[in-house]
Protein backbone atom coordinates (compact mmCIF):
# COMPACT_ATOMS: atom_id res chain seq x y z
CA UNK A 1 0.00 0.00 0.00
CA UNK A 2 0.52 3.78 -0.31
CA UNK A 3 3.75 5.27 1.96
CA UNK A 4 2.09 7.22 4.78
CA UNK A 5 4.33 9.97 5.15
CA UNK A 6 2.72 12.44 3.25
CA UNK A 7 -0.13 12.99 5.95
CA UNK A 8 3.15 14.50 8.62
CA UNK A 9 2.23 17.26 10.22
CA UNK A 10 4.84 20.05 9.47
CA UNK A 11 7.08 22.95 10.89
CA UNK A 12 4.72 26.09 10.81
CA UNK A 13 6.15 29.08 8.77
CA UNK A 14 5.22 31.54 11.02
CA UNK A 15 3.96 31.82 14.93
CA UNK A 16 4.55 30.71 17.93
CA UNK A 17 6.12 26.75 19.70
CA UNK A 18 5.03 26.27 22.98
CA UNK A 19 7.92 23.59 23.83
CA UNK A 20 8.94 21.83 26.61
CA UNK A 21 5.90 21.33 28.25
CA UNK A 22 5.62 18.47 30.75
CA UNK A 23 3.70 15.60 29.30
CA UNK A 24 -0.30 15.61 30.52
CA UNK A 25 -0.42 19.11 30.38
CA UNK A 26 -0.52 20.07 26.85
CA UNK A 27 -4.36 19.22 26.62
CA UNK A 28 -4.87 20.91 29.59
CA UNK A 29 -3.17 23.99 28.20
CA UNK A 30 -5.38 23.69 25.10
CA UNK A 31 -8.62 23.66 27.17
CA UNK A 32 -7.70 26.34 29.99
CA UNK A 33 -6.40 29.16 27.73
CA UNK A 34 -8.78 28.05 24.81
CA UNK A 35 -5.83 27.69 22.00
CA UNK A 36 -8.22 25.55 19.62
CA UNK A 37 -10.65 28.60 19.75
CA UNK A 38 -9.07 30.08 16.35
CA UNK A 39 -8.94 29.51 12.29
CA UNK A 40 -5.68 29.05 12.41
CA UNK A 41 -3.73 25.97 11.96
CA UNK A 42 -2.75 24.32 15.43
CA UNK A 43 -0.23 21.27 15.43
CA UNK A 44 -0.23 19.87 18.94
CA UNK A 45 2.71 16.52 19.69
CA UNK A 46 1.60 14.63 23.11
CA UNK A 47 3.74 12.58 25.22
CA UNK A 48 6.74 12.72 22.61
CA UNK A 49 10.17 12.09 23.94
CA UNK A 50 12.63 14.82 25.38
CA UNK A 51 16.12 14.77 26.43
CA UNK A 52 14.97 17.23 28.84
CA UNK A 53 11.83 16.21 30.46
CA UNK A 54 11.75 12.57 29.09
CA UNK A 55 8.30 13.03 28.16
CA UNK A 56 6.89 16.51 26.75
CA UNK A 57 3.69 18.08 24.92
CA UNK A 58 4.57 20.79 22.17
CA UNK A 59 2.09 23.48 20.48
CA UNK A 60 2.67 25.17 17.15
CA UNK A 61 0.19 27.64 16.79
CA UNK A 62 0.33 29.55 12.94
CA UNK A 63 0.12 32.94 12.50
CA UNK A 64 -0.14 33.44 16.10
CA UNK A 65 2.06 35.51 18.44
CA UNK A 66 1.64 35.18 22.28
CA UNK A 67 1.44 38.35 24.66
CA UNK A 68 3.86 38.68 27.28
CA UNK A 69 1.39 38.00 29.49
CA UNK A 70 -0.41 34.83 27.75
CA UNK A 71 3.87 33.72 28.22
CA UNK A 72 3.64 34.24 32.13
CA UNK A 73 -0.01 32.97 32.86
CA UNK A 74 1.55 29.48 30.91
CA UNK A 75 4.28 29.53 33.60
CA UNK A 76 1.36 28.95 36.04
CA UNK A 77 0.93 25.59 34.57
CA UNK A 78 4.12 24.70 33.31
CA UNK A 79 7.09 26.64 34.83
CA UNK A 80 9.94 25.31 32.28
CA UNK A 81 8.15 26.10 28.90
CA UNK A 82 9.81 27.78 25.96
CA UNK A 83 7.94 30.33 23.87
CA UNK A 84 9.30 30.45 20.35
CA UNK A 85 8.79 32.83 17.41
CA UNK A 86 9.16 31.53 14.13
CA UNK A 87 8.83 33.54 10.86
CA UNK A 88 9.61 31.94 7.43
CA UNK A 89 10.49 28.73 8.85
CA UNK A 90 13.52 30.54 11.08
CA UNK A 91 13.50 31.03 14.96
CA UNK A 92 13.32 34.22 15.80
CA UNK A 93 12.69 34.56 19.44
CA UNK A 94 12.94 32.18 22.38
CA UNK A 95 11.02 33.37 25.32
CA UNK A 96 11.22 31.66 28.95
CA UNK A 97 8.23 32.68 30.61
CA UNK A 98 8.39 34.19 34.08
CA UNK A 99 6.22 33.31 36.87
CA UNK A 100 4.50 36.70 38.56
CA UNK A 101 4.63 37.93 42.17
CA UNK A 102 1.78 37.34 43.24
CA UNK A 103 -0.98 35.43 41.67
CA UNK A 104 -4.99 36.30 42.55
CA UNK A 105 -7.79 35.13 41.03
CA UNK A 106 -6.44 31.95 39.03
CA UNK A 107 -5.47 29.75 40.95
CA UNK A 108 -8.84 28.21 41.63
CA UNK A 109 -9.98 27.87 38.25
CA UNK A 110 -6.63 25.94 37.21
CA UNK A 111 -7.49 24.09 40.39
CA UNK A 112 -10.17 22.82 38.33
CA UNK A 113 -9.04 21.86 35.43
CA UNK A 114 -5.90 20.76 36.50
CA UNK A 115 -7.04 18.28 38.84
CA UNK B 1 19.21 31.80 13.95
CA UNK B 2 18.80 28.21 13.17
CA UNK B 3 16.34 26.48 10.79
CA UNK B 4 13.56 25.32 12.91
CA UNK B 5 12.53 22.44 10.73
CA UNK B 6 13.93 19.95 13.49
CA UNK B 7 10.39 20.50 15.42
CA UNK B 8 8.80 18.74 12.84
CA UNK B 9 5.65 16.38 14.22
CA UNK B 10 6.63 12.93 12.06
CA UNK B 11 4.43 10.46 10.56
CA UNK B 12 3.16 7.82 12.91
CA UNK B 13 5.30 4.30 12.86
CA UNK B 14 2.45 2.40 13.79
CA UNK B 15 -1.16 2.97 15.11
CA UNK B 16 -4.72 4.87 14.06
CA UNK B 17 -4.72 8.21 11.92
CA UNK B 18 -7.77 9.56 11.91
CA UNK B 19 -8.25 11.43 9.09
CA UNK B 20 -11.04 14.34 7.51
CA UNK B 21 -12.80 15.52 11.21
CA UNK B 22 -14.37 18.55 10.52
CA UNK B 23 -12.46 21.72 11.45
CA UNK B 24 -13.69 22.25 14.90
CA UNK B 25 -14.75 18.67 15.91
CA UNK B 26 -11.38 17.01 16.35
CA UNK B 27 -11.01 18.81 19.44
CA UNK B 28 -14.10 17.75 20.47
CA UNK B 29 -13.29 13.74 19.78
CA UNK B 30 -10.22 13.72 21.97
CA UNK B 31 -12.44 15.60 24.75
CA UNK B 32 -15.48 13.23 24.37
CA UNK B 33 -13.30 9.78 23.87
CA UNK B 34 -10.73 10.43 26.03
CA UNK B 35 -8.09 10.01 23.43
CA UNK B 36 -5.30 11.89 25.26
CA UNK B 37 -5.27 9.66 28.34
CA UNK B 38 -2.97 7.59 26.90
CA UNK B 39 0.92 6.93 27.70
CA UNK B 40 1.51 6.51 23.51
CA UNK B 41 2.33 9.62 21.38
CA UNK B 42 -0.44 11.61 20.40
CA UNK B 43 -0.31 14.29 17.00
CA UNK B 44 -2.52 16.49 16.24
CA UNK B 45 -3.31 18.75 13.64
CA UNK B 46 -6.31 21.88 13.92
CA UNK B 47 -7.50 23.79 10.68
CA UNK B 48 -5.67 21.96 7.84
CA UNK B 49 -5.99 22.47 4.31
CA UNK B 50 -8.27 19.83 2.93
CA UNK B 51 -9.28 19.32 -1.01
CA UNK B 52 -11.96 17.33 0.45
CA UNK B 53 -14.04 19.07 3.19
CA UNK B 54 -11.93 22.87 2.56
CA UNK B 55 -10.73 22.81 6.45
CA UNK B 56 -10.21 19.38 8.20
CA UNK B 57 -8.40 18.31 11.92
CA UNK B 58 -6.52 15.29 11.90
CA UNK B 59 -5.62 13.24 15.11
CA UNK B 60 -2.30 10.25 15.18
CA UNK B 61 -2.86 7.62 17.79
CA UNK B 62 0.90 5.37 17.95
CA UNK B 63 0.49 1.83 19.08
CA UNK B 64 -3.38 2.50 19.63
CA UNK B 65 -5.69 0.53 17.03
CA UNK B 66 -9.21 1.71 17.37
CA UNK B 67 -12.24 -0.74 17.66
CA UNK B 68 -14.77 -1.13 14.69
CA UNK B 69 -17.49 -0.31 17.82
CA UNK B 70 -14.88 3.22 18.58
CA UNK B 71 -14.89 3.83 14.60
CA UNK B 72 -18.39 3.68 14.90
CA UNK B 73 -19.00 6.07 17.31
CA UNK B 74 -16.70 8.69 15.85
CA UNK B 75 -19.27 8.29 12.82
CA UNK B 76 -21.84 9.79 15.26
CA UNK B 77 -20.06 13.62 15.63
CA UNK B 78 -17.98 13.36 12.28
CA UNK B 79 -20.09 11.11 9.75
CA UNK B 80 -17.09 11.14 6.72
CA UNK B 81 -14.37 10.75 8.81
CA UNK B 82 -11.98 7.83 8.08
CA UNK B 83 -9.75 5.61 9.93
CA UNK B 84 -6.44 4.66 8.61
CA UNK B 85 -4.37 1.65 10.22
CA UNK B 86 -0.31 1.94 9.51
CA UNK B 87 2.16 -0.59 10.18
CA UNK B 88 5.88 0.51 9.86
CA UNK B 89 4.20 3.93 8.22
CA UNK B 90 3.04 1.73 5.48
CA UNK B 91 -1.58 2.42 5.37
CA UNK B 92 -2.56 -1.74 5.71
CA UNK B 93 -6.25 -0.46 6.49
CA UNK B 94 -8.92 1.82 5.62
CA UNK B 95 -11.75 2.34 7.87
CA UNK B 96 -14.96 3.93 6.99
CA UNK B 97 -17.10 4.31 10.05
CA UNK B 98 -21.18 3.24 9.70
CA UNK B 99 -23.68 5.03 11.55
CA UNK B 100 -25.42 2.73 14.26
CA UNK B 101 -29.38 1.61 13.14
CA UNK B 102 -30.30 3.57 16.70
CA UNK B 103 -28.80 5.33 19.12
CA UNK B 104 -30.03 5.09 23.10
CA UNK B 105 -27.81 6.82 25.78
CA UNK B 106 -25.22 8.84 24.29
CA UNK B 107 -26.78 11.69 22.69
CA UNK B 108 -27.57 14.11 25.57
CA UNK B 109 -23.70 13.83 26.24
CA UNK B 110 -22.64 14.43 22.69
CA UNK B 111 -25.01 17.46 22.70
CA UNK B 112 -23.20 18.71 25.79
CA UNK B 113 -20.55 19.04 24.38
CA UNK B 114 -20.66 19.47 20.83
CA UNK B 115 -22.38 22.75 21.75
Amino acid sequence: MEQYNKLQVEAIKCGSVIDHIPAKIGFKLLTLFRLTETEQRITIGLNLPSKKIKKKDIIKLENTFLTDEQINQLAICAPYVTVNHINNYQLVGKIFPVLPDYIEATLMLLNLVLN
